[in-house]
């Protein structure tokens, strides 16, 4: 099977034991991840060739986030490891019942900030690709950032892979100059498939559901396609949070048609972070195993649940595991 | 008061913290622990003279698990340390929410797998007993050691001692050449007490519930009983899994008489193992020490309901704390 | 801002990780608390200067359970250091579900209880303060501690602070051979701001509610104010414990009229001490900042249930953390 | 073989992990140990059946204390649980280079401090044992257990047992009103076996090395023996501590004759604390195994040099690893 | 006693446990320090009262960095929370034997670094102090920080201080445009006590021993002295360092006459970091308290000996232990 | 640059923390180790493309095995996992001083020892490789290992590599109804590079030094290269085992010059597994970038000695650490 490419930056994740505050941490554990890389993660445990592009900083710490997603069978033949650069960070504080989980983020100026476009020889890259994956987090971070994006995008459209985006708006990342508006919307529209919510449609698009629809999702999904003829499937999770612990998500698709999935209730929730990800990562994988859309999303929403279970930004999970929860047994009953 | 007798393989258990996959784990956490011996445990610490019956390999490992238990009081003279064979091992992965727990085991060709069943001396052994318990899983993993359980249960038969089994049928275990059906008959044949769910009684046995039966339990039960006139009691404790972090228990007897427990809610469960073990110590204890089968069976579930928030295989609770619940407060308000 | 000043016991608090009994464990976590240090170190965290007063062995120990306060910005410069006492302990089992966490205090002899009254110089202690903060623990230890505070009681009022008290009634602590009922309403009687449950009520001080009383609390508030006119306003948390894991918490307020909040749910509980200290603080804060005790009493509860998320003794939360909740988001949603 | 007995105090030992200074700590590691208890379970683990009697306080942390040792195969049927009592602490501080462990007690008002002596029947206590041993802590605790031990030798006399002791003069702990001149003497008058330094010879009995001596130990333990005719054989380790991690000692023991064993290089000292009770406890081993006391000084040496290895107060070595040092290869060699 | 006032950056030092590699850890000890904060706390614990002038990020990282130096009782009100800035950070890999610690720095664009001058009012901050220490990483980080110590040397000098710097010349933090050689001279010649060694006095001054000199770090220290006329005393440790885990030290003092002191064998190291801290957080503690450059230059050199024996960035070590170890004990003998 | 081929077992390796006995653990650090798979792993850390060829139980045990060198950069494409197996294991204790490290083993009835010889198609294994790696612990341990080994090395002749084994003869382990004397000429007939001591060569090959011979290893050697003309170059580590703390090590290489380092003195060694592996890695290594065998002996021995310096099986170094090593700095000198 041919690879899918993520592209975007791996961050050092920093996080206090158990409850934790920050501030009373005297040790922290230790985690590598990033949305892109994530999804390459996931995809390579259900067994998918995936490979991951990053530029990353020489030396012990650059090595120690490549290492971290090499463990687990993704390519990082293309990282770029930048001499004199920093890794980007964030800290996280795991939350419970009110109160809610943290991040504090410390990437400014990180490696893959600093990243020369001119390192990624794309066609290179893509050449035994078959998707290319990406999030509107890279483009944010920074101009360069964003040229290799779009050089990465071109080639896979060249190339004719599907290209996929999580258009994650996250407006205080964009702080070198230029704004999402300007940027994203060129780079979406050489997409095939989409994760981006209503709040995110309007914000980045100024997409609003028509007055009359009934079915806000799928009225936002349709605009978007209209707009972006490439586009042929629009997703989001729906996340109703209860509490910190305690998350109910379920999937929508919209692809002329509409489809959702039932509502996944988790308590607890033993970590917050990559849920999206894996909701794409399984996508991804439901894409190219299953004949319909309708058993994709299916199997992304629950490879998602699955992921709020698991210490890390990155899902580990097996094939066997999320059919076990389609074919509806969601007790987690004892295995032995 | 005489000595409660088990029998049976002490394993170690090895687990990543938290909720780690095996996988992830940069260390794990070790207990040790065995269907029978946690019976033992359990009833040391509630005051009941208890002794275990097992082989364990000589050296270390053995010695490490035979000082688990001789450290919670229970009588460990009659071990028998074999040179040259290894430990069984399991590993515990602790799931969440609708991720289940998974045990791998790893315990062919332990010790007690290749015991020497002339090593026991089962009248020196029993000489000061009133109770033998057993499992069905000693005689799923050798001849051996179905050979040493059916001398055991024969000395106590001829000695006069209650005999209790849990007939705990896994069918991956029975790997020698004989067949469970072919070697449990005989031993169940000599117990006074067994716990047995439907779902056993049809695999081991071949008994259905009548078809006539509103209460499948009792029906299964009295034809066990018919079957095996030895038998007196028949236990079982029905589970309803919410998910890994939730159980809902309750307890059911058939003496004759049908009788249950109310159900107990436990949320979040912190360990899913031993609770089997510690409904029949709570049983054992309650038989001993309380004028009525209804008694027993009350004290039986709230004791197994507590094990499932205490970490590893064993059961540490005081007949206080058990008693503190079945006078009605399960709400686990601080003690100070 | 003048200083809140409070007086009382440190001791040190030992636990054993997760969930486990005090007889499994191979470590503890350590952790210093004390029901009025409590309350002052929540008032730090959310920027009210505030001042500590106790006695401590002198030697690492006290010194370590000073420096735990002052790192939180506790000023402990009236903290008495007294050679060749030792330092009050208690250990800590965190339960769950139905298994109740327990505490087993160690704090006889202790330097708090062997202080010398005359060690303190209240006048010089509270000169720039403007409330004075105790509970009935204090005058339960010892009678020099008993003494100690009384003198600062009446500092206080001579120098017409603000002097609040958490009755805190524990049958168990009065051992000197003075009994609470002697030597609480003395020393209430100079209060302005009293936290006093209806059993506490009448308990310590025989009172109980109107036989015609609808409403229990304010009939028993307006007792204790018709008996002690000092005090112009009486709290409480009504706790209803669903299990260890789970507490559903609401504050009361009488000051005339009677006030209380809706009910907050705290599940999964991740440190059940403090929870009431937590609450007082928060509602000295809250009288300190806000025009009305409605506005307080809000403050208050929420920062209790904040209390219940955060492991140790102490409230380590932000003013805007718990301005988020009362503005309604009680959903623990993940802040980037 | 008939039981060696032991008899003193148990205490719960806090340590921070690896090098902390006590103000660092986050958490403590726990060990439960005794000068008299650590050679009952050196003894057990060497395969001697060995029995402790002592006095602990009810509830979880006694119980905790008792299970330490019955784990280790000391037989712990004659230990009394007092209600209402507290268990004696110290804190270990390890220092490493030129910084030097710390011990800060916490011992005072223990379970065993208050003892009642009337609760030990030593008649039967002893019935099984060829040895009783204890030090000269228990008598300075209190005179409650100076009494209790006093019973506790006389019956041993009576019954023909040997009684050593390690006289172990420690002044600070003398404070109930005696001082250990007038309470020792009687004590070691009944002792066949005494650890005693030249220091300890001059604090506690006024005995110094003849003007002349050559020998100063052989000269100490020359007139011990002429004022206390029943003492056989007096032994010491001498230690030079180069620093607190790295320690060498050798043995010395007069029966008449003077005798000493090679120096034991030990780099690094793992954990310094209960290397003389692995001396005493090597010493009874080889005295009950071994045809001439020489040999028992050479076992008792390497036992205690190996002790310095090991975590926490008990020495938990094999007979094997004693005989492979004392056959020459202190080399520590990978064993596969 | 007036205070001592240091002024420079705290970072948050990231450490693998043990001696893992930095690609190995699945964890980081948390620990806060910087040269300047370092000396400032040593002299805390000494009891010399201290406050650190530095600027941090807002939020919870610069809280933690903060609190973590108020916990030892250093004065942490003229610190400054930059909003919108990052902590600077340091990765410390553990070395054994031959392989080598390792730093990794993490530190550019810090809220240090981007500090604003005019924050600090150092007429007020220096008001009731007597010394100001500083040290060469300061002004190297940026020309802001720069520009901060040169206005609190000169308002130090201005009423009247004694200034002390470690000069402290690390290459490849100058990196904004300025050289050490330009800056230093101008900041030094106001200082009164000046640690540099003779690489520095090379490096930064270009002053080489006399071509004649005995004593070449005599004759360095004296040219220092004659180039920059405030100068009284300079000061050096000698190192000599075996392995990662064995240093050699001692002091050098040349005040117009030369002093040494013994050396210091320190093995094992525990922690390498801040030796030369606590040797003159040594240095000023023994210039306040003593009669002769002597004694100060003596506790100064014992102060860091015993530094390397303690984990983290700081000194944690009293009075009477430095002076014990001067008394000639060096042997680090249990101490109970 | 082609790869370098390793063949052998994978085990997982479980050791209690610090020095604590394996009766003592509480919980096991986790790390995957081979004699062969970790000089595979010390390739691909030093830039040489390596890859690893063996069997793997099926599930998570194989997959976490694989996963963890996978991570380190070795190609694991050629693991072959079988479905039903176990993974080997051993439990090792580190001593200290006088006190042994102990490894116990647990490996029986591996997957490696069931492996189906026909799995592995060498030629297309070694097709783009440069040099096949072996170690004497594969024949060791089954007939079908053996088999696939005599495959492998077969194809490597055929195929004109360079094959390298170290003869590592360990009698415990041939349990298979062949003796190590029967198999093991055969296989090294095939090799060109040999490790082999002087006590191996005598065990499996009967050579012993000539009787006049000075340089014993010489003459051992160059009687190994006359019997197995394929041999061209013999290595060996000759060891001195201060104690387990210390170790000093020396390389030897004859070629028919004889050829030796000097000595490298490890103290404190962390971690004494793979001192070997890593030796030959190095010599791998040097072999490949240097243009003399003395330079690769120099090379290798550093690599060995630094490799006692760094936790796990595997030596994580960079050749810039080993060549500042080389060029003569044992000091450990702080790297910033």
């Amino acid at each position: 099977m041919k690879q899918v490419v993520t592209f975007g930056e791996i961050m050092m994740r920093l996080s206090p034991p158990r409850h934790q505050r920050l501030t009373q941490a005297a040790s922290f554990e230790v985690n590598y991840g990033g949305g892109e890389a994530n999804v390459g993660a996931a995809l390579a445990g259900l067994g998918v060739p995936a490979a991951h592009v990053t530029c990353l900083p020489a030396g012990e710490l650059g090595q120690a986030a490549a290492q971290s997603f090499q463990r687990l069978g993704v390519d990082m033949r293309h990282a770029v490891f930048a001499p004199g650069r920093r890794l980007g960070l964030y800290f996280l504080e795991t939350g419970a019942s009110l109160r809610a989980s943290r991040v504090v983020y410390d990437r400014i100026d990180s490696a893959f900030a600093h990243l020369d476009p001119a390192a990624f020889d794309w066609d290179d890259i893509l050449k035994n690709a078959q998707w290319l994956h990406w999030t509107g987090i890279s483009p944010a971070v920074s101009a360069a950032a964003a040229q290799a994006l779009r050089d990465g995008i071109r080639a896979a459209r060249r190339l004719g892979l599907t290209v996929s985006a999580d258009v994650n708006y996250r407006r205080n990342l964009w702080q070198y100059g230029r704004r999402a508006q300007e940027i994203m919307p060129d780079l979406v529209a050489d997409c095939d498939v989409v994760v981006c919510s209503e709040n995110d449609a309007d914000d980045l698009f100024g997409i609003r559901p028509a007055a009359a629809a009934e079915n806000h999702f799928a009225s936002v999904a349709n605009q978007l396609m209209t707009r972006f003829p490439q586009i042929k499937q629009v997703l989001s999770t729906r996340r109703k949070t209860q509490s910190a612990s305690h998350e109910c998500i379920k999937g929508q698709l919209y692809d002329g048609t509409y489809l959702e999935t039932s509502i996944y209730d988790i308590t607890p929730v033993v970590d917050r972070i990559g849920g999206g990800d894996a909701f794409l990562g399984g996508f991804i994988y439901g894409s190219l195993h299953y004949a319909t859309p309708r058993e994709a999303l299916h199997f992304a929403i629950v490879a998602s649940a699955l992921k709020h279970t698991i210490p890390g930004d990155v899902n580990l999970i097996t094939v066997a595991e999320v059919e076990h929860v389609l074919q509806g047994d969601t007790t987690g009953r004892l295995v032995r």
